[in-house]
């Protein structure tokens, strides 16, 4: 099964798909979608879902997951986030994709086992369970694979509980 | 000139379209999108954003004013009305349509002729305005109408302020 996880922006929308099979996780493609300050922002819109449309298309994902951010204390900025949050989610509900969302306390308790963690330990983390050779830059990047594992943690947890059930 | 004000929300989004000849605003269409509670988010913004496109290719306007909300406190409720404008104006974006923005406070100013108008003015103002027989319900489609006449003024001015420049 491949996960898709996004931690969502306007500058900086960071993606992230790994294979999920058993309970190996195995890192796809990962990076970010960047736009440019200074351009308006119904076109730094546009070319997010077009890049969301692409990288959908490319990698075919089962399911998606993105960070829900109850907690950005900057209103300005949560209005930006969630219009560019917004147009991903588009793109993913345009292609019938179930999409969940994680605040950032749960995705440390998946990926560290400690709501509280540190961004660092998260980072590290990630490293150690995708196998990579680096911390993934910039850090939008690390956060969305976080988010990926931590769906494919939540999947995996729900198909044990289903097959628990049948018994 | 054809202008389409949009006041955001994903519960309901008001819309209004008027024509601008000269000094003379008249009402063309004016509603809300509304989108159901308790339906997932994602096909929420997947209806606003359908339904966001059909209104636009059907009423073809030269100029689209989005209400910006910069003041409200409720963080949760940013992110939410975010990514309805954040689909709204891809769709707005798609069809290379300008976006401009207007404040609470620019709105009232320009409506009312006072920033620190009461909301029932305003919409006492809009349906004088615009010769309607009563005020437009629900409150979004006043609103709606009042960013609309906003960005109208705003378009006069600025053509007044180029044709001063001429001379």
């Amino acid at each position: 099964m491949r996960v898709l996880g996004i931690d969502p922006g306007i500058a900086i929308m960071g993606f992230g798909f790994i294979d999920k099979s058993g309970h190996k996780l195995a890192p796809v493609q990962y990076g970010c979608i960047q736009t440019e300050a200074g351009t308006p922002q119904e076109i730094r819109l546009k070319q997010i879902y077009e890049s969301s449309c692409e990288l959908l298309d490319r990698y075919k994902p089962d399911t998606v997951a993105v960070e829900k951010l109850f907690f950005n204390k900057n209103v300005t900025n949560a209005f930006s986030v969630g219009q560019a949050r917004g147009v991903f989610m588009l793109a993913a509900a345009q292609r019938g994709l179930p999409i969940s969302e994680y605040t950032p306390m749960q995705v440390k308790q998946a990926v560290v086992g400690y709501g509280g963690a540190e961004k660092k330990q998260v980072q590290e983390m990630v490293k150690m369970l995708l196998k990579l050779t680096a911390i993934p830059k910039p850090d939008d990047v690390a956060d969305a694979l976080a988010v990926a594992i931590c769906h494919a943690h939540s999947l995996g947890m729900n198909e044990r509980m289903n097959g628990a059930k049948r018994i």
